[in-house]
């Protein structure tokens, strides 16, 4: 707010109509509140404009695109999946880096200038451009003069995802595991001294008896051996193996593990997640509340933008009017249709006073983030053209049958002796010949389904069954036919076609669970923090990308995967005589190697899993150095212990808030006006896709239904989907948010609000 | 209250002073209260008398020893470890029932008759007692008769564990389990369906290439091996293995078990914890709040029995004298000291009126459950029996030396030297040696704080780590004593001891723990959380014992362990042909066998840490039938999915409430009264073992203390302690508890309250 050339509050009496500008400027307010967006951008008239140009959504996604293609650059180089000369690929990351440094120098104009400069994420960025051009030249140079140079940049790739300036919720998340690290790190410590109490006292207690393993190794005989064998007990990789050799030599000791695998196993991994959770929980909590108060401290520098003079008769309080509100509205969401502005307007006009306070303003960025589907009750387009055969008496005969349970049930039973088929050996002719079969029904099911109910209802957007449905059954029945010409030429069978094949077939079937309604519930919810999990998923990106591109230059061409000699001498050590006889070669993990970053990705993904990862840590360590350990080690810690942790707490507190947070005030509120203005759908109609309202229309107004020209309108609330993560996180604590934020409600001199201090991650 | 003779309310203005019956009745009612015993007892005084036996301390011990010594019956009993003539535990056996019948034929004439047959527990005893007896006369006649015969209500026994009076917190929390069922069951379906899924995807993709596992079986070849590999691959046991020939045939088949990890592992993991904690919650949340109703009841019922007449001053509201009440006190809690009653009654009349309203009175339960520890701060014996030596300069010097901070530090400083000569190989003279030294070190430690401590105080209940270092050093001394006479006299080392001394040597570094103040937090969670999970130790007993039994029945025998032979043929097959060669025999898993019910025990642990859990499973499937897998997959539900994810859910919770509670109301009116009642110990002198404490008395008093004959009384709220796993439970919902019971206090007709429904388990 530094360089604001205007006086933004108290401008009125002398403009009633607002300027151009002030709307542009209301409307990045409220576009930010909307979106939790926190950005404290100049407020010149250019500025703004700017600023609304940086938001577009089209400059987000190619930014997106271009952070993608730089990650996806390992997969062309040293060592490459495809490789490709290096001027190639660091001609496409300086392309990138361009993108990033004009994308910048964009954020720079649009903030103030000591603002940018005190940002960390901009310095952030700023370094990961200059390092990672410094070491292209090095490399470029140390490459030409034919020495062997190091890509080490590569490491601060995932750092572009977190600080690039749409990254908040990765940031926020990053943010929240930082601080809860110091509580973190006492059970981890503590965790830490108990193993190592009990590796103390396993070496005392069998290194002297002469033990073996299976395999033939000396028996805890070392304190650094004992204590990993310990730690991958912990994770219960090694679990009765590590024990046998004792628990053979006396029952007794069977007590000291089972006592070890309590403490450490169950009680200390269940108090990690306690913790976690706990923190994770308690951070992100506060983070959102800065957050909520920063969303109503913006849509009160909106409302000071566009305030009018109050009018003689009321009491002095600033008001917005109609118009000026119509105007924002329609500019922060171009795309919202008339009818759906007219009913955000009577919620929050709901006193029919043609203006809006500054209390019902501030709600404005909440109505706009409440999904509001618009159904529009048409009549059948084949009723239109062809009234006379659509209304007959056989046709309207199928659209009952059609629309009767027993309809969807006949299908249920369909699927289930299909999914009986599909198990049966397809090379039977007559099971080929049923798969035909399927597939008519199923493409029947659809026209038939289309022929009764409106098309453009039949695919709207939250219809996902109808989308999945029709998805599947026409690419099924395309490859289908792929397949069948491929083999009528020439014989032929191409493996791939078939697997996709089979791949839709079966997930026809997944189908059923719609149809039964205590699956519903769950699914829907599991559908619902979808989107949520995203975030997880770029931080588990963040965190395996850094940990692929160490492990590809520590451990690249040590382990060979031979394609062609299965099974012959050279699977038996993986291409390097270090693993002879290793569990690594026999269990033929060859494959699980560093050598690309796709295989790297497997084998973390693996090692996420936890179960052999000391098998790999051991292969690995074998053609290296025993320090090799250290690097899997610190892995398990940061995405087991951490990561793998917040995702169940998150998992969990999602699950929680399902059983007991009911809809939140604005939502029901919005609800009742719709209701009110007998817009509304009734649930059931909606779940049927339309059918039961249009059949009840039917059976009430027997008329001619082309005479209802005007499409109706019809409005639902999408209630359950969050269109952001940000507003999924604030209904997970929105029920603790609203007793301490009913006080301080806008009366803020600051329109933005401070981040939390936050460095590079 | 069927059977009640007397008029209990409104008995007053004839009898002012109490009569003994009455005593016993208000006393039967407010140690129900007190332990939340919940007992329809009858109010004869005759019943009453039976009912206050029946709670006895002993009665309940002897009643829990001779449930262990049915249950541990399984330990001579054929497949026995140490084999005992059927007649003998038989004859043990029956001891046993005879003991459980004469409980039960108590319990019957203490409450009333068609109460004690309407009671499921008390019907499901009865029935365990008699199917037992007849299963042993069964069995008796086939063994004389020499035909086969089969123990099977050895199954039963563990339900007495659940049945018997005092099993109540077990029944508690199997009815949560079962309650939860339903909402578990639902999450379980749908889990299988997507396992189902997965195989018929896995089968269409796998079965046709032609691929071989590591062992060379074929690779996903039918349907029912394919969900089986695809439930354990759930369990992360056959993690990368399972895997790895598709991966290996094409990297693209990476991703359906990437996908497969992330849907079942992750996510409905994930939702199955979610689901369990919520209903887990929910369900013993509902208990505990009747619980708490029904305490109040009782405590009603008693202040009904106790009140007198009110005096012609007060309102009319009924009292309780405090000569009834401090009768009433004494005989419930006849250890409990004078000035702690007097405590209490000055927290429950705290306007000092003589006398105590119902409010005051119900409250008592409360009271009692809290842990007030009375600490007599008396002059140190030394300085009784020679003051002059005690009190002179020297003497006073080194006292103060003791409790120097530096005198714990150079301790701590001993015991990490100490560690590093215990990694050290002991066979070296010197290392030897030097464990004398570090025991002397030790010793001398304790005698220096007994010189500066009083000993009883020094030895106090709480101190817990007092206790632990002298019993630690104490029993490493007389061992390591043992040790070296072995030795010395015929150069014979004994294992066993030597074990002992190591485990003691070692278990000495976790005093560290103590010193540091961030690990003390944890660690008093731990300890305090500890007893709760005692029940859920129960419940896994119950569990395991049953399967134990089952199991021993189906396998016993099947695999056997040769000691001897290590390493030679008989090892590689475990004594039976058909495992030549499987990986249970390779792993060397022999002795995870069910010939005893040791071996079984710790076969079911490593079946409930989860790893390696097919290769048993396995291995039992091809040396009995391959539905044996069954049994091994129904072990892995009940433990793993339910009960562990309760435990979890447990641990969670508590640390939750240790992050978020306070202390209960009660609590901090009991700690106000006893700070203004100067009777206080300050924190820190508690943790110095009262060393500081008396440190200022000793400055400030500089007179003789011999003077002060009169021992000194101090209290300690033992505040986090909980003596019940009721009281932790209560805890637990505390919070939600209070704002709902604040309505319906103490007016129901109904002294008692009824359980949930509870059938056998």
């Amino acid at each position: 707010m530094t360089s604001t050339s205007r006086p933004d509050a108290r401008a009125c009496a002398e403009q009633d109509v607002k300027s151009q500008e002030d709307l542009e400027l209301a409307s990045a307010y409220v576009s930010d509140a909307q979106y939790n967006r926190n950005v404290f951008f100049d407020t010149s008239p250019r500025a703004v404009r700017l600023y609304l140009l940086y938001n577009r959504r089209l400059a987000q996604v190619l930014l997106y695109f271009f952070i993608l293609l730089d990650l996806s650059l390992a997969l062309w180089e040293e060592p490459a999946v495809v490789p490709l000369p290096p001027w190639a690929t660091m001609l496409a990351e300086l392309l990138c880096l361009h993108v990033f440094a004009l994308r910048l120098v964009h954020y720079a104009k649009v903030i103030p200038q000591d603002k940018f400069w005190k940002d960390p994420k901009n310095i952030c960025m700023i370094a990961v451009l200059v390092l990672t051009l410094v070491d292209m030249i090095v490399y470029g140079a140390l490459h030409a003069a034919g020495c062997y140079a190091l890509r080490w940049s590569r490491v601060l790739r995932p750092l572009l995802l977190v600080n690039v300036t749409e990254g908040r919720q990765l940031r926020r998340a990053i943010r929240s595991i930082r601080n809860a690290l110091p509580q973190i790190l006492t059970v981890f410590l503590l965790f830490i001294f108990s193993i190592l109490i009990f590796s103390l006292m396993a070496l005392k207690l069998f290194s002297k008896r002469g033990l073996k393993t299976s395999e033939g190794a000396a028996y805890f005989s070392n304190y650094a051996d004992a204590v990993f064998d310990l730690y991958v007990l912990v994770t219960t990789a090694n679990s009765p193996d590590v024990m046998m050799p004792a628990y053979d030599a006396s029952s007794a000791f069977a007590l000291f593990f089972i006592v070890y695998i309590l403490v450490n196993t169950f009680i200390f991994m269940s108090v990690f997640l306690a913790v976690v959770f706990n923190n994770y929980k308690k951070y992100l909590k506060e983070e959102v509340r800065l957050l909520v108060r920063a969303k109503r401290h913006k849509m009160a520098r909106a409302f000071a933008v566009l305030q009018e003079c109050p009018e003689d008769g009321d009491a002095g309080e600033p008001r917005v009017s109609r118009a000026s509100w119509s105007r924002l509205v329609r500019s922060v969401q171009p795309d919202m249709g008339r009818a759906h502005t007219e009913l955000l307007w009577s919620v929050s006009d709901h006193q029919n006073r043609g203006a809006v306070d500054k209390t019902a303003f501030v709600q404005l960025a909440d109505l706009l983030n409440i999904q509001v589907m618009t159904l529009k009750s048409r009549p059948h387009p084949l009723g239109r053209l062809c009234p006379a055969f659509y209304r007959s008496a056989p046709s309207r005969l199928l659209c009952r049958l059609v629309r009767h349970r027993a309809f969807a049930v006949a299908y249920d039973v369909i699927i289930m002796i299909n999914a009986v088929f599909i198990g049966l050996d397809e090379d039977k002719p007559s099971v080929g010949y049923s798969e035909w079969a399927f597939l008519a029904l199923y493409l029947l099911e659809i026209l038939l389904k289309l022929y009764v109910t409106e098309p453009r209802s039949f695919f709207a957007a939250h219809c996902f069954w109808n989308w999945f449905d029709t998805i599947i059954v026409v690419c099924a029945l395309v490859a289908t036919v792929i397949n069948s010409a491929l083999q009528s030429s020439g014989g032929y069978t191409s493996r791939q076609i078939l697997d996709i094949v089979f791949i839709l077939r079966v997930l026809r079937l997944i189908r059923v669970v719609d149809s039964i309604k205590r699956f519903r519930t769950i699914m829907n919810t599991l559908i619902r923090i979808g989107p949520a999990i995203l975030t997880f998923g770029q931080l588990i990106l963040v965190v395996y990308y850094v940990f692929a591109v160490v492990g590809m230059e520590l451990f690249k061409g040590k382990v060979k995967f031979e394609e062609d000699a299965a099974g012959g001498p050279a699977a038996a050590d993986c291409g390097n005589p270090l693993l002879r006889g290793s569990a690594f070669a026999r269990l033929g993990y060859c494959k699980n190697n560093f050598n690309n970053v796709l295989n790297a990705f497997v084998l973390l993904v693996q090692l996420t899993v936890v179960n052999q990862w000391h098998v790999l840590s051991s292969g690995f360590s074998a053609v290296t150095h025993k320090s090799a350990r250290i690097y899997f080690v610190l892995f398990h810690i940061t995405v087991v212990i951490i990561i793998i942790n917040i995702f169940v707490a998150f998992v969990l507190e999602a699950f929680f808030l399902e059983y007991t947070l009911d809809k939140s005030n604005l939502h029901s509120e919005l609800e009742k006006k719709i209701e009110e203005l007998q817009l509304g759908v009734a649930q059931e109609a909606l779940e049927d896709n339309l059918v039961n309202a249009e059949e009840t229309s039917d059976q009430e107004q027997p008329a001619d239904p082309s005479e209802s020209v005007e499409p109706k309108l019809m409005f639902k609330i999408a209630s359950k989907r969050y269109r952001t993560v940000d507003a999924l996180l604030q209904r997970l604590f929105e029920a603790d948010l609203e007793q301490e934020d009913g006080g301080d409600d806008a009366h803020d001199a600051n329109g933005n609000f401070a981040n939390p201090s936050f460095g590079s991650a």
